[in-house]
Formats: structure tokens, sequence, C-alpha cells
């Protein structure tokens, strides 16, 4: 099939080049009709493979899109979550490219060219290698899994009609296992399989202070300014150990053992090579905890925007009347997200300040989740990964959310196996997003073989 | 003259209202032409009105408006300034009409209507009422004194080509009082002469983190967030009394007697009407100052704008490479601006902590400035109050800075009169900036009487 994929490389990357230059982007309602075009585009090309029963499934929000190959009532079945959203391209000028504007450039860690686009690899690059693995496995008559497809368009903004789709079509999505591919391997030498996500609340806050902007030299000294507020409030949500100061917060926190975390801690980048990367001169985190642990076993709460008063060019001698912020934080296994998210709000209601009004809203979550290394599927997907890549690949515990999987596994009592194939440095959220070349390959080589071995092993 | 003031009202508020619909807006290069438009137009009434040499001045920024009326070199020579440009309308969605549409409405305030428009108190409105009171005194051939108009377009961005253009000119601006409305009075029953006003320095800081924005699952807990940090750095900046905690911030500020403090409360407003007005719960500032002492005679730190990571719609789990503030200080009498930007500077960069980077700028600034109680253009000002609110102005102190004051009395050794007639209930500087029609009328009547009494004072 090595071969096969060669041949047809080309038309892959057209393809997926075509998909990435539609800009759906789900957070912003501008984009609705080219979210809905991608939807039917996805249709077209799980019809175009073979798939039955493809649908385009309208929700509150963004449509979901459903296609299936069932071979045989008693091979086992292999459901397929992807989406086909993305990250809104901010901050555009950043970009060395256009966005939406597909461009293949060399780069040093991919040397055989990487496709630079918002999407390319979260998740439009890594969600279309499964369907041209599926192609494959179809045209060579060597489908030994029965195959469903759910692909979503609303994962970038919390996925909040997903749980509603899921439970309304229990039956149709029923599965053995479910297969993800929207993380990571380590580096292209030594493949890795997420085995643990993080979990995530996300919440937006606003400060009011007068009820209308003021001007700084008639009003500044006399009142709670918003801003100042803010970060105040901000600044004491941790301590100088780094801590997040929320009561409650650490409760729930299953610890890891120190043999864990010794064997996790091998596979780290190296300090210097990290700080590197992107160019900072410390690492900055939890007290106690290698920088691999503060992104993966630990939780954390970061500011992701923050906006109040003039920004615009020059001066403008203000004191707004409000002042905003995103704040999400990651959360790790056990901790449940509507918990944590219920903690904040009463914590951040309790710091604000006389002559200040706090509103707090929750904008979506998800437990965190930790993958079972001993099932089927993961030796399948182990398997796969080491013929492909000559080396077995480890299993790694990813400081990102992937919420819909707690929720499949409570809905559809199924497993989930994260077989992502981005990198570190695609760049991922950010400008100039890449995916290699050779990643989306590799992806779709390593993909058919899971289905083999899977079968093979639930036969056994 | 009160006769003639009430025959020709509406001819006066339709010529500011054409004013007012020229959105001259300094601090966004986008209104550029606007800007010299409406330096035109102010040529153009000051032709009308008679005055000679009128001129409109390039500078490097934008233009300056020039116009005299020379009756007798014997006679006392009055510089009238005041500035064309405007702020920002921003946040122009909490407008109730359009900020370049005038509209007249009444209020509660004032039952004879007030005119909505940006710029409709500061500047043009006060600005005009000196340009239609000369035209009365030329009109009646009652004009005692040499009349100099400069009227420039930078003072919502810092007056940044001012100094140069006064220093050009040193010889035709010279006069033996300036005369500015650019201020307010208590209330409309109680006039009231500002006597000093505060200085400003306005800064710009931006923290840098990583190279590039990240997602925040993947490096969440491991880098310094450029959000956070900037929070962080801002909440230190005063201490749990409200003090700012810059080191030799406080060092020159001059303390004012019991007594004088004594005497300037006695006029303040009631702290709950205070709280009302802005539909605040509390008043915060420095402890062991009233909230009138707080916003006239004691140096203050406000945030007027903050900005950094994912501001749109929804959510997005981004660790932002950069983080911005705009930082401005008021300052009081014998606080040197750019003495404090410096500890500004050197303090907030002292405080970065590590894995962040920081930037900061200067915007602009000026010095604060106390006016002599006892000069003749200020008796004459208190008269032509008196004889029109039918009570004594009181002197007070007020909270914003006209930078080009102190700039005035350094390069031409002249001080300054600040006769304003606005309310602190204009809303300047914010949405829905309004100028009351009896202020506006009221200062007309009132600026002819000061240059009888003042030429009468300065014969005596």
């Amino acid at each position: 099939m090595k071969n096969q994929i060669e041949n047809h490389k080309k038309e892959y990357i057209d393809q997926l080049i075509e998909l990435l230059k539609i800009p759906s982007i789900s957070a912003d309602p501008k984009y609705k009709q080219d979210v809905k075009k991608t939807a039917h585009w996805i249709e077209k090309a799980l019809i175009d493979i073979g798939c039955d029963q493809v649908e385009v499934f309208q929700t509150d929000g963004h449509p979901v899109v459903y296609g299936e190959k069932i071979i045989d009532s008693n091979a086992p079945t292999v459901l397929v979550y992807g989406h086909y959203d993305v990250q809104p391209p901010d901050p555009i000028e950043l970009w060395d490219s256009p966005p939406f504007e597909p461009v293949i450039k060399e780069t040093l860690i991919h040397p055989n060219g990487a496709i630079f686009a918002r999407g390319a690899c979260d998740d439009k690059g890594q969600m279309f290698m499964h369907i041209k693995a599926v192609e494959l496995l179809i045209n060579n008559n060597a489908l030994t899994c029965n195959v469903k497809f759910i692909i979503e368009g609303e994962e970038e903004v919390g996925s909040d009609h997903l749980e509603q789709f899921i439970t309304d079509h229990k039956v149709k999505l029923k599965s053995d296992i479910i297969i993800i591919s929207d993380t990571g391997i380590h580096n292209m030498k030594n493949p890795a399989i997420t085995t643990g996500l993080r979990g995530l609340s996300y919440m937006e806050v606003t400060v009011t202070g007068p009820n209308r902007d003021l001007h700084s030299g008639l009003y500044g000294g006399t009142v709670a300014n918003p801003i100042n507020t803010l970060c105040q409030m901000i600044a004491s949500l941790h301590d100088h150990n780094k801590k997040v100061t929320i009561p409650g917060f650490y409760d729930q926190v299953q610890e890891i053992s120190e043999e864990q975390r010794r064997g996790m801690n091998k596979n780290a980048t190296p300090e210097e090579e990290f700080q590197k990367s992107i160019d900072i001169d410390a690492s900055v985190g939890e007290k106690g905890y290698t920088t691999l642990e503060r992104k993966s076993i630990r939780p954390t709460l970061d500011v992701n925007g923050i906006w109040g008063g003039y920004t615009g060019e020059g001066a403008k001698t203000v004191i707004p009347s409000k002042a905003h912020a995103k704040i999400s934080m990651r959360l790790v296994p056990n901790q449940n997200w509507q918990d944590i998210s219920k903690l904040f709000e009463k914590h951040f209601k309790s710091i604000a300040p006389e002559g200040a009004c706090v509103k707090v809203t929750t904008h979506h979550g998800g437990d965190a989740y930790v993958t079972p290394e001993g099932h089927n599927a993961y030796r399948a997907a182990e398997k796969a990964y080491q013929e492909v890549f000559g080396v077995a690949p480890y299993a790694k515990r990813d400081g990102g959310s992937i919420p819909i999987v707690p929720m499949f596994e409570k809905i559809l009592g199924c497993k989930t196996i994260l077989m992502g194939f981005g990198l570190d440095s695609d760049a991922i959220h950010s400008p100039n997003e890449h995916y290699g070349i050779d990643n989306f390959l590799k992806g779709i080589e390593t993909i058919p073989l899971f289905y083999k071995y899977f079968s093979e092993l639930e036969k056994a």
C-alpha cells in the first residue's frame, strides 16, 4: 500500500489544499456559510471513497457529517472522529502567507515540505488522513473492520451540540473503539501515542466599575479602574510558587507516582531546546514540577485574552467602564470541569474589591482522560506505528484537551485511541500553522495497519 | 449684549453644529483630511468675524490656526488658546446618537437642551464661544483689548508640535494673559474658575513572552504567559493603600496645608451624589484623602487600555506572544513629567519577572500648573462670572491636564486663566459627550465682560 500512497501523493495533497482553502472558522458567525460549505465538502469526500449513509446533520450549531462502511456485522467497528472547523487565524499580521491560501514550504524539520494553512494539522490534515486511509482499504478490498465517520464542526468552540447528537444517535454510533488523530508524535523518528489528555474549563469575566467611560483626569484616583481591578484579581490567581490559588482547585488532582514521573521525564525535550524553540530565557511554572509534568499531569490557569479601554493608535485618557478577560484552566484526571468552573466563579466573585462588579460566564469545558494501554486497540496502534516508523511508540500524556473523548465514553461506553501524527512545532492555534507532508503520508500509511491489527487482535 | 446673544442664538448653535459634524479625530491617521478641513473651517470663522493675519500654519503634525485683532498697541493683549481636534469616539456602540451627527436634547441638568456630539464641550463648543464673543465685541465696537487666537489640532494627542510652533512665533504670540475655556464650572448656579491642573505622563508598555502565540494546552503551565505577567506587574503598581509604588513617585509632590484642604473640601460634591452619578457603590483611592483631593491635589496612576490574546467572539485557547497596556499618571505641581516617565520606565522594567521581556515607551506628557489668584486677569474673570451668574466663582483645582499651560508660561512667560463653562456631567472623552446650550450662551456672555474688566484693571 506504501507504493499506492506514493503514487497518489499529489492527488491527496491537492485535495487537502482544496479543503484548507475554505475558512471554516467556527468561532466567528461571519464564517457560518464557509463552515457549512466545508461540511458538504466532507460529505462529498465520504461519498467519493465509497461510504454509505453519508449525511450532513444539522444541529443547533454547525453541522455534523456522518458516513459509514459496514462490511460484516461480525467484524469489529471503528468510529473515526475528527473535526473540520478551525481556530480563528488571529493575529493575522503574523502569518507569513495568508492562512487560507495554503502553500508548501520546506523547513528544517520538514525537508520534504509542510503545508502552511490554518487547520493544516488541526484537524483538517489529520482528519483527512483517515478518509484517504479508508479509501485505500476499500479500493484494495482490504477493509477488515466496519468504519463509521463522525466529523464535526464545533470542536474549536467546545463541541456544544455534539453531546446531543451522540445521545440522539447512540445506536447508529455504536462501535468497539474510537480513533482520533488530533494529537502528535514526539518527532519524526520517535512516534508516540497520547494516552492522557487534560480537561478544560474556559471562562469569561467582566469587571464593571463606573457606568460609563470616564475622563482619567477628572476621575483618576477616585474610582476603582476596572482594568487595574481586573489585573489585580488575575494576579492573585497564582501564588509565588505559581500554584493556582482558587480554594479546592487541587483537591481532586490525581497524584502520579515518582516512578511514573521518572518514566515520562525520560522522553522529555531537553530544557534548553524547549526554551530555544519559543525564544524564552526561562521556563516558568508550578514549583516542584518539570516542564513536561507542568504541561501534562498538572492543572494550570492561563489568561487567553484581555481587553478594555482604549486600544487604538496613540493615547486616550480614559477610565473605561468595563474590562474583560478570557481565562481557561487545563485540568487533569479526576477534576470535574463543571465543579472547577463553579469553584472559579465563586472564588473570582469573592475577590472582587469594592467599587467593582464582576460577571463570570462559562464558555465550555471537558474532563481529562486517560487511555487504557492494555486495550487491543492500543496494542494495534502500537504495532502499526512500529511497522511504519521502525520504532515502538511510547505512551505520552498531552497538555491539550479533547473534551469529547470523556463524553464519548460516558454516552457510548467506548474507549478512544489517540493516533496523532502532528508535531509540537506545527504551530496549531498559532500563526503559520503547518503540517508536514511526511507526517500526512505516514499517517495514511499507519492507519490501514491499525485496522488490520485491530481486527486480528479482536478475532484472536 | 445679552439681547444680541438671545437674537443670534440659533445662528450660533447652527454654526457650532456645522463644526461638530467634521470628525477631527487627531489620534487616528484615517481622519487626517477631516482634521485639516476643520482647521480651514476655523480659519474662515476667524476671517468672518473680522480677524486679521488669519493663517493655517502647517506643522509636522496637524495644523495650527492663527488670527488676531489688534486695536491699539497700548491696550492689553489677550491670547485665546483652544483646540479643534477631538478624542476618538470609542466605544462607538455606547452612543445614543452618532458622535458626529449633533442632536439637541433636553436633560435633567439641561432643561433648555444640550448639544450631543463628540467635541461638543471638549473643546469645539468652548473654543467657539470665544470666536462669537470677540465677534460681538467687534460688531459693537466694544473691544478694549488686542486679541490673538491660537487654535490647535493636536491637544488630544499631546500637542506634540505646538512647542516648536510657539517657539518659532514667540514675538507674534506675545501677550499679557492667555485665556482658555477647556475646563468647567461647579454647576449652573455656582461658577468656578480652575486654578490648578494636574500634569500627565502617558506611557505604553508591551510584555513579550514566547516568540509566537502558543496553544494553551500544549504549553499552558510551562511559560510565563505575557497577559498574566502584565496583570501581575500592573497590580504591583499600587499598594494596599492605593499608593503608587514606583520609587520616588511622591518625592516632589507639593503637600497642601490642612487649611487649604479644608477650604477646597467645602465645595466638594457630596460623596453619595458623586457615587450615584457614575453608579458605583464605593469610591476607591489613595488612603487619607477625600475624593476631591484624590482627583486634584494627588498624583495617580491608571491603566487607560489593555489588550492581548484572543478578544473576539467565543473562545480561543491561546497563550499570546505579547500583551500591551496604555498607562498614564496624573501629576501635581512640582512633579516633572519627564522625570516621572523615567521613574516609571526604570521601575516597570525592574519588576519584569523572568521569562518576560518588557518594552516601555512614552507617548506624551506635561507638568501640573497652578494659576495665580491675585492676577488682574483672574480678578477680571471673577467679576465677569459674578455678573453673569450672580454669584462669585470659587477657585478650584482640576484633575485634568492641559500640558500646554505650563509650556506657554515657560516659552512666552505668560500666565493663563482657565475660564471654563463645562460641567463634570458633560461626559467629555466618553460616549454621549454633550454641552449645555445655556453653558454655551453664558460663556458667550461672560467672555466680553472679561475683556472689559481686564482692560479696566490693567489701566488702573
